[in-house]
């Protein structure tokens, strides 16, 4: 027979695009992260395979859609995709474990170029050791990411710190200063479009663009006996009542300092963690022991789930809504 | 102080609508696969805590994007829920392996009711006994999932598959017919929208709204010493190319049958798999002997990487390019 005619929305090539891709990201990430250890499979068939200790596993997933997470006026593709691992990296921090591999679902427009985006993959998968071991390549009205990252503890350690561990009495803790992201935000959009390139490595525009995952910080918490831990990312002032939700309990805060007030507590996307422990000098002693910034107090777990306070005043629950219509 | 003001963007709430969402989609789990087992965390944390046994771990993503994908005006959102999961799944079967966790990026515009997406997801979760740990809910503006699924192995069997084992003189097989996600897109697209729903549970019309993963015959043929597998999504016709390339070696295929040629050929989404073996009589055995259709021959693995022939003639390299612009 003649060979088949492609029917309709068949292309015919010695490779196709997406297998062009994975070539690329294999070579690209071997550069950075080295290549995969004896005996396991990253990206290029269809799953990869990962040796696993005898710990639990964590695993995560978050996503980053242009003009919903990040606005590529203000914020470049690199910038996009660098979050996207982190904000999941963030998420495995806050249980406190260690991040370990990383598959990644990308969208793009036809005829867009998404080298990039891959690049700032590849940045945060280095920054976090945590190679992109899979990944899915999609058509997309939109630029978006979709990442899932597993996560591990060392044997025989503390367990994975939950939301739900919070005792009356615990001190609460953040890992720094609240509010940079969204003021960087602001600063960004403040600026002329010409000039927002000056402002590239100025630390709050810095926070915006490349959000941290405190993954030291997280996993130092939990050898220390932290109660509950989770990360800030729709804002102190929803997270918080999610912590105390789960944990049944309330929060009492003395008044807060830095940036405004309404940012610290309302802007999100600072991936700094909040966290409780019964031991406040154990906490403060672990960070100074693996030379973290200090843990910021901030304030005290009570009894009362429906106390949560701020000075004398009732803490509303504000936080970014942008994730669900 | 008085209670800060909401800066623009923040709503105020007693709970988020995500928050409700994820109560709601995991009381739905609940009562489909039963709670997460002792000492495991599924959805509602920062992140899943799972047990692991000693074996490898099997890690995967797919996703698929409303207007890419799926068209909603032939198939429902319950159909793209099912689709995203099972698609994810099938990456773990071509593996040998079988599905243990699934984590779930979605994406929906502003106002739309995600509720029969997540039935979809959740049906076939139960199918394949792959409970959603995770999630994230997110706005985008076309509805989009992105899953990823991990995978096991029994301890100290046959590992993992890979497209790369096959070797000359080895058996192609496929787990069976080719082409029914196509004909059944057909027969969608030539229906008037009015009666489409008559066709609802039509074989053809079923394989293209609901795809099957056959993670029974991934894992059977793993075990009957497959030397090579892999899933076809985008087409025998790119897929067997792929699975030659990985593995170094050429293919001749004996004129096909069933569906129209094209189809079976170029026509993608089936996820049959194909599986190279040097016993055929162990495969076909092993199959019977797990109830299993039998797997249909199609072909012999040969040693020249240039030798890509459906009978006489070389066998052009197509598939669904719609993946990447």
């Amino acid at each position: 027979v003649a060979p088949p005619k492609p029917p309709e929305g068949l292309q015919v090539g010695p490779t196709s695009a997406e297998d062009a891709f994975i070539q690329h990201i294999r070579a690209a990430l071997a550069a950075r992260l080295g290549d995969a250890p004896e005996g396991e499979v990253w990206i290029g068939d269809d799953a990869a395979v990962l040796s696993w200790g005898p710990g639990p596993l964590l695993l995560t997933t978050d996503s980053v859609v242009a003009g919903v997470h990040a606005d590529l006026d203000l914020v470049g593709l690199d910038d996009l995709g660098w979050k996207a691992l982190s904000v999941a990296v963030s998420d495995i921090a806050a249980m406190g474990g260690r991040p370990r591999h990383a598959v990644v679902a990308i969208g793009v427009p036809a005829g867009s170029a998404p080298g990039p985006l891959i690049e700032g993959l590849l940045d945060a998968a280095a920054a976090w050791h945590c190679p992109i071991v899979g990944g899915d390549l999609s058509g997309a009205p939109v630029v978006l990411v979709a990442v899932a990252v597993t996560g591990a503890l060392e044997e025989g350690s503390a367990p994975a710190v939950r939301r739900s561990g919070a005792s009356t009495g615990d001190h609460l803790f953040v890992t720094g200063a609240l509010g940079s992201s969204a003021a960087g935000l602001r600063r960004l959009r403040s600026a002329e479009a010409a000039t927002r390139g000056e402002f590239a490595d100025d630390p709050l525009v810095r926070a915006h663009r490349r959000p941290r995952a405190r993954v030291d910080e997280g996993w130092t918490a939990r050898r220390a006996g932290a109660s509950a831990m989770m990360d800030v990312s729709d804002g102190l002032s929803i997270d918080l009542h999610r912590l105390a939700d789960a944990s049944g309990v309330g929060f009492a805060l003395p008044l807060a300092e830095g940036a405004t007030l309404a940012e610290a507590l309302g802007g999100g996307e600072d991936y700094e963690l909040i966290i409780a422990t019964p031991d406040a000098p154990a906490l403060e002693a672990a960070f100074a022991g693996a030379d973290l910034p200090a843990p910021q107090r901030i304030g005290t777990v009570t009894a009362d789930p429906g106390q949560r306070v701020l000075g004398d005043q009732p803490l509303a629950r504000l936080g970014w809504e942008h994730r669900i219509g």
